[in-house]
């Protein structure tokens, strides 16, 4: 017999926490998927275990040959898992790094900080800064970023982007003393 | 006889200042061409006139058909004239609005300033401000921009956006007033 025609390929996104992107994991998804038997068809359920490795980055493919509905003389879909990366409310992702932005006041950006730093692993990581902070600068915690997913042992860096927030507006009080000093 | 093979067209860029994106302006452009007279191909200069209308755009095309060179049998090539933004020491083209990077110290930042901004137009013009100025944050010159290519007589805005400068370090005295004011 001849080649039987495949149906296109079934696309599903598969939404990863930055967390199990740290760490690996697997997933077991329940598909749905109608079945040839004695050329009646039925509907089935199966789960399919899909891993997922330390650092897989956004867009990665996971492929499961032929598990798409079985039709009469032709060759069951592929099924394929597309990862996403879920939001995360700490992080933003950048490759293999991650950034955080700190928003920190004006008063902690002109004469230092001391300040707790929420990381992937979960312990908290002590920053403490005595050097003025400008606008838009960052300090980079290495390491403590997301595995390189060829090489899962090296990590990315935790990226710091500090964000000085000022006041609205200034009292008589701190007007003049600015005026005065600076 | 049959339609003669045109050569591909021959670009070049044409560099225009922001002032003459602002005014219009009419360039002339030498170009040097080979010419057949009587069979012989002799080289010879000629001047293009590139008219640029008031808030043209970079990438737009002015093509001169046919202006290329002459060989025999062929079609010359028609000459393209691409223009292209030239960088301009005080302005940045933002489509039509043209932006402004405003250095301005802590100190301006937090107490108000008094300051010269300069113009496309050439006059200088005088921003006052009193309230506190966020880093990153942008005032807007209504009509300080560029003409709207479709529509000269509406123009652009300048947009100045304010990078405030931080010390370095504080002197003790200021760190200080700095701690026991905010």
């Amino acid at each position: 017999r001849g080649h039987a025609r495949q149906d296109p390929a079934v696309l599903h996104d598969l939404s990863v926490s930055l967390e199990d992107v740290l760490k690996g994991t697997t997933k077991k998804m329940k598909i749905t998927r109608k079945v040839m038997t004695d050329n009646a068809q039925r509907l089935e359920d199966k789960v399919l275990t899909v891993t997922i490795k330390p650092g897989w980055k956004s867009g990665t493919k996971i492929t499961f040959p032929k598990e798409g509905d079985q039709h009469p003389n032709r060759t069951p879909a592929d099924i394929v898992f597309v990862i996403k990366d879920k939001p995360h409310p700490k992080f933003k992702r950048e490759g293999s790094d991650i950034k955080r932005v700190e928003k920190i006041s004006l008063k902690s950006a002109l004469t230092g900080l001391d300040i707790m730093i929420p990381t992937l692993d979960g312990a908290d990581y002590r920053l403490q800064l005595n050097d003025v902070i400008k606008p838009g600068t960052t300090r980079r915690l290495t390491g403590k970023g997301l595995p390189n997913p060829k090489s899962p042992s090296h990590r990315g860096d935790l990226i710091i982007e500090f964000d000085v927030e000022f006041p609205s507006q200034l009292n008589p009080t701190q007007r003049e003393v600015i005026l005065r000093n600076f």
